[in-house]
């Protein structure tokens, strides 16, 4: 099954849409593993043109890559699959939609866009700012991608935007005051006059969303924006040079009432107006 | 099992209630037929004094007629069954609030208020347009019904207020400059203004509400309004010549919370404080 | 299993933490028994940092003592331990935290606290008033609880905040015009300055809060506060000289997706970074 | 709402159905306070003529009563309640159905009858053989009432079958080795000649039946018999002289795929067909 | 999705297997409309080998055709077309399983293979008679759909197994002291000789089974036969001249736990060893 | 918490009880690392005394260890863990008890008994034979442990009970004709005489219980054993000289009546009675 309209060859496709079914460093609540398939399902659901952005899905040229073939169990030999399969699909220029999966599987995939693009910025919405050094001496796990991914691309090409659970000496690492936003997404009109036009990477982890309309998820954090928040923060986004993006952290099996899934596809669909 | 209060008799009564358990055309997530029982229920859950409207419902003679007796399986005999029934309870200009049930119903009830009340304006408050021709090939479902309505009253006569679910044609249909609203209730006011005295009939698909706060629904739709802002609209509504109105589209099977009843037993109280 | 970072002694803990699981005279949706335990597990879901209070409760020195030994099914002999349980809690000046339960647990509490401080103020923050004089010719429970305890600190020193569902008497009874804030917390600012330095009793019923975020209680009512409404207040709220404080009205068994819980567990972070 | 043909009036009926609705002692997982109507709703799911029995239900005279009045929290005052409005039913020798509810409620109707019933023998069916003398340091919980049952009648009048789950020393007490029979029904047809045409009330704990059939009760024990074994016991023990009968410990809440409810309303239409 | 192994072309498949997602007249709880595509979900969670028949599906040519493209809501409609539909299907010799879906849609089915094969004989599993002449005055529900069929090949060719729900007027029916088998399948090897080599239309209606086994059904019923049983009498079946077979009445709505659905994926494997 | 009496000290325990709470190769439902918790609080549900096995844990001396310290997503670091940890306990000749956990966690374990006991037999009750080469290219899974543990100890060693999924293959694979028990447990005693007193590990996966009374694991296969067949088949086993055993393959989030939980601990009682 296809996400809804994205029926292109890859050969014609602007945009490649990937599913990352990988969930082995969940410590809480498993099972994003099962999201990828969840949110085609729902995009059935919901209409292929999008009000807020006034574009209609059937419009653009996406395909649908599926799943990549991922094995159960070996962490190491998961991220090298993410990273050379991600490689293959953007060698050509074309814009990529990962579907997690948790939030791991950022890292083997901007490892790749680093590769190709050269001065790489990175946006991140998220309720929890992912920066902490290891994780029971894990140095790769769902809860240090971010700090992975500064050592990566610099601190200082990292933007977090939503953050209201971390540590208090995340504040104290490099460029966090400028570039840490608490709470709102106040800060997502500065963030895009700084960044300009450089080649931008936006990883959404969808518990930046309150809990009451994305219960549906690994940790969920009260406290979070509304969906009326989130689009007004991708309008701004829009405007960027966005070379790739993944959505992660959809637990559907914490999804009682089938909402979350529905959101997350919707989140899809906004992302795929402006890709 | 009446709603709670509602235990004048028929003869006596100014505001009749009557359940329309119809989900024949539900095309994703069935079960609205089970929410005027839901209904009932939980209106012994909350309290019959508004704050809102600083009204109590002890104080209203309201008589609750139960539900309509609608066989399965044939849809132009429900349809048939719905406009005669109706007919009956609104002969002696007694208010009518019907609880649905599925949206379709509100085509054969706006039948025969349009047939009782020349002149009449329907107001309608959801997330769908349901302004789509036809659906499979149907001319008479719940994604058609307000397609069909436009038909009966004319298009100049039917208010739209929080659609975020529409096709890019629904906006070049007839009046919908002027009378849809997108995204929240901004032209309530406006509306009121224009539709002035003449008699209104008001059907509320509980779906415009935010999924957040009502999860128990066949197609949710992220983006939508806040309960305090459908009491907002309704205060403003309240002084229209509202002679009937419904309340569609509970889907009492995934409100797993049980928290989706109790928002939709809540509305009729408050739809009962003014009508 | 202790609240995450509540690991002090009790001799030389500031703050004391007890688990009161009783919910004999819930009506509708029982369960709240459970609370105390989900409390626990979830605490460890969130961070000890709070970045709303900019504090670390790695930094307090907390106790939690576990739950009351409570028996079953005689009401009047679990008051009475509650009573006297706490006396003996509160006898060095510690701060207690009390983890209901449902709503009456807070009638014994505050007879302690009563006792022990002169001119004791009650802050109440709740969906419900909880003002009715008898429900079912019962004086004593969770729809009568705060009216008993007006009788016992005086009407004038009960503050209410959020209150949403009442009857149109209570409006009428004494100092309600003052005391009494609708809706949401527009008062609390007023509230504070009017109680100065008096000691404090803050009651939270959690279904204060709207039930989009907070399902899992017994009655749950819509029109609510948000999660950030609520932090709100309580940063206006940690001024007043706070001497006790509990948190009831949580009921996992209604908490599907498990937020509730996991938003019950973040209350009680703010509240220990404060108290 | 009536259990399924059971419309006779008090005075022409020969069997009186009540509900009570107490669950105040249970310990584990509450809620068969709401078992009473949900017997009743699903009564309307199933047939009412019963080809184990090969009786109707349509050619008895069976009057519902509703439930018993019962205040909430306090013990002592309900089983009053439940021994004072029972006896009431059963003066003029009308056969009674107690719907509970948890099993202590068993206590006080045995009281009634066996003031009425000079020589009554207790015919018991439950996982669970009750006999502690005291849990918690309570005389009366679901967990002593048949320890107080046998108090009452005599142990040598009490008669047990289905149990799994017991004490060691339970075995040691007053002619249990007679009267006890573990796992199974096999000794029903000796109980049934041994107690010849003495007046029987009969007491059946659902949870007597594997959970796999019957989740939804408060402690489900493993090892339990089916549906059709029951059948077999009731079928002998329905040459009895049964003057009374409880069937207890539904608990809706647990009984997420409805099933529970269905089998327990099964085996009240079975008992209505001999009682 | 195909069901596991069903990737032959529908030229060279020997066995067609076809949703009709339809469960119009379904009274009590709907949802069956979703048991295709969720037995072909589950296929995948089961092995291609079954050690009952010690055959794999590997070995035979099977096309999943899909479901038929149904409307909503026009009852009449629906059944032509599932009629046509399936004589397309049949024309060739082939055999048919079609997976409901309620079991209405077995009257369409029968009369498509009636046309064909002079002489039929129908084998009906299943709780329920579904003999009842007519149903709120519908002649055509799922409750009358094997009185239908009996007027369509004639009662005496009708044999039913597994029954116990039913009314006691049934019993007096043509042929229903020699074809009718209450509570078991202890008449299934007698049925087998009566019917000899004869053209024999299977009909499963999975609510046969315990619903310990199976709660995911819209009218469960206790008493039911084991999954071991419903084996063996397959096995007994399998030496008939089965030219169709239908089975329905699975509805994943209510399969909280996932296992019903899991069961009706395993009884499809066992039915394609055979056909 | 520990399992219900299990407070001994480690020196002193007879038998030591250790959680595995691992599932990194869990393929299709996870969750099974959630497993030892939900254990331990279900075993206070049920009484310490085992009326099949007349005794009672209370006079025995068990020593609950807790959780091994498990990292996530590196499945080789985790089996050398388990293998490490598991050598400690087993030294003293202790009887070791593993709660899991996924099936894989058995290999680490054999591997170490295999090192500590010359000549070990291996008893597995299952529904799946497990026997499969590789799946999906990996070697180490739960789908092919016991092919794994075939290597190590031998296929002579291993008998296999209870098996109802396999591939046509295994039956072909060394000593299965004669060790290999299809369905049910038939060949329980005869085991029992073949081995005679060497040292045995026992592993029991839970879903070789029919998914009727154990639905919460993670690949539930219908026509399984009863509760009662599997007490009878430990009573068999329960003369051999078991020096260890693993309880695997509870998935306690798809366990949504709780009933699986309480299945798994009172199997995990009846161990401990004979081990």
């Amino acid at each position: 099954m296809n996400y809804y309209c994205a029926n292109s060859s890859f050969e014609k496709a602007q945009i490649v849409i990937v599913g990352v079914p990988y969930d082995g460093t969940s410590s809480f609540r498993p099972g994003s593993r099962f999201a990828p398939n969840a949110i085609r399902e729902n995009s059935y659901g919901i209409e292929s043109y999008s009000p807020y952005f006034d574009k209609d899905l059937r419009e653009k040229k996406i395909c649908d890559m599926g799943d990549m073939p991922l094995p159960f169990g070996d962490k190491a030999f998961v991220l090298d699959i993410i990273e050379k399969f991600s490689y293959k699909l953007i060698k050509n220029r074309k814009k990529l939609l990962s579907i997690g999966g948790e939030h791991l599987i950022t890292f083997p995939l901007i490892k790749t866009f680093a590769n190709k693009y050269q001065n790489i910025s990175v946006v991140h919405l998220d309720a929890h700012s992912d920066l902490i050094d290891s994780y029971r001496s894990e140095k790769l796990s769902h809860a240090s991608v971010i700090r992975r991914v500064c050592e990566i691309v610099g601190f200082e090409n990292v933007y977090q935007l939503g953050i209201r659970s971390l540590n208090s000496t995340d504040l104290n690492l490099p460029y966090r005051k400028e570039n840490l936003c608490l709470f709102n997404f106040d800060k997502a009109q500065d963030f895009v006059e700084r960044i300009g036009d450089r080649p931008v990477y936006l990883t959404i982890d969808l518990d930046v969303l309150d809990p009451s309309i994305f219960p549906g998820t690994g940790t969920p954090e009260p406290g979070g924006v509304t969906y009326k928040e989130l689009i007004d923060c991708l309008k701004k986004l829009s405007v960027l040079n966005i070379v790739g993006c993944d959505i992660v952290e959809l637990s559907p099996q914490y999804d009682t009432s089938g909402v979350s899934s529905i959101v997350a596809a919707s989140v899809a669909r906004e992302v795929l107006c402006f890709l």
